[in-house]
């Protein structure tokens, strides 16, 4: 884990008059950063499960709106990659147990009668953003919020391991389809930046030749001047995403 | 519009208590008959708009339950493809005077502070089902629930135009890599039915022998006697579907 801010506890609830009851927005933000696919994660106080940096809806905004907003509460970003891909509505999908150790870590007793233990259905959403310009951010309840290896994903509380992975299946689905790789990379990139991406997301290796040639056929990248480097004569060419030529 | 059921008018209101506030199933059910893909809408007593046969959340269920079960009072019919495509959640997607109109229409009248009149956030869910099995039962509030083309969609209320076009978007994404058009035929059809349902999904006409080239490629079709017919030596080859054979 890298890239760690840590504030002062914040006045964590509401009473929940301007929520939508029982519903939460999840947000599975993704980076990539030195050959790894990332994901942002809370650790709350008193437990070593980590958690989606999720948050609720106002009554006054549109849920696509809780998610953009959430995303910029934890990140410092706006206008990025940011899409619907599942809503999780098992009946017992948050465990009584986990909320309450929650709560106890925090030195809050809530009753069983609060909003905030009621059954939740939680609406996924997955963001792309270039590492780079993220500023991550915990929330009131939260002593960190940090990026984490896909890899080596740490427990993570209630249905949030598998909201990870359908995550991640929609990316890999989307990734052809709407060319939403770039999303993770800075504005300028090498094509070997590009490839490491692509078997990075889809968990394998590319043949180089096939793999340049399919990208190139695209008509989706703009070359730009070699990177500077060392050796200048083997300096690798940058790359710039523009969006597909209409025909 | 053909095959609509009557029915005279239930009890129509629960008071709430055991349903998840706020939160809706719209399911868009397709069939597939004489070369249309059909829709099942219900239309509701003094108004001209359709709706989607859509329900609520017991707080016993998961959602996944409770779309099947809105499924099974609609058609009568278990077990059949259903998943989740997308949830419908903008602040105004349902207008009020709509709802007063539907209520009135039924003579009904609630206060604005009844939970059927706040906010509802709603889940999409497309089903396909083999046309010649369903039932279609209308809901309390409605007086008819039967088949309309897609080609020739009346008005619906709310959003549900919207979730219909999200639901066909998906039906088409997922046709060849989830291949589920065959949820829509009998259990035993030609090479011209299923190249007729590819064709109305995908709104476009289909080379013929390609499209048999790559079907028969998939090792999904399991090929039968031949269909009777006046001429038989005319009589195309019935097909079954197979789950692909694991390589």
């Amino acid at each position: 884990m890298s890239m760690t801010n840590e504030t002062g506890m914040k006045r964590p609830f509401t009473d929940g008059q301007d929520l939508l009851p029982g519903l939460s927005i999840d947000p599975v933000i993704f980076g990539f950063h030195e050959g790894q696919l990332k994901i942002l994660l809370l650790r709350f106080r008193g437990m070593d499960a980590f958690a989606l940096p999720g948050g609720f809806v106002h009554l006054s905004e549109d849920v696509d709106e809780a998610a953009a907003r959430v995303l910029y509460e934890r990140t410092g970003l706006r206008e990025i990659y940011l899409d619907q891909f599942y809503t999780f509505g098992k009946r017992d999908r948050r465990d009584a147990g986990t909320q309450q150790t929650l709560l106890q870590g925090n030195g809050v007793e809530l009753p069983n009668t609060h909003w905030l233990l009621q059954r939740f259905v939680s609406i996924g959403y997955y963001a792309l953003i270039d590492f780079t310009k993220a500023n991550p951010t915990p929330d009131p309840l939260s002593d960190s919020c940090g990026w984490h290896d896909l890899a080596t994903l740490p427990p993570l509380i209630f249905d949030h391991t598998a909201m990870v992975y359908k995550a991640l299946e929609t990316l890999r689905k989307n990734l052809d389809d709407k060319l939403i790789g770039f999303a993770l990379l800075p504005e300028t990139f090498t094509m070997t930046d590009l490839q490491q991406l692509y078997e990075t997301i889809l968990g394998k290796p590319l043949q180089r030749t096939n793999f340049q040639r399919k990208i190139l056929s695209l008509g989706i990248l703009e070359r730009l001047e070699k990177k500077m480097s060392g050796g200048a004569h083997k300096a690798p060419y940058l790359y710039r995403f523009i969006s597909p030529a209409t025909p």
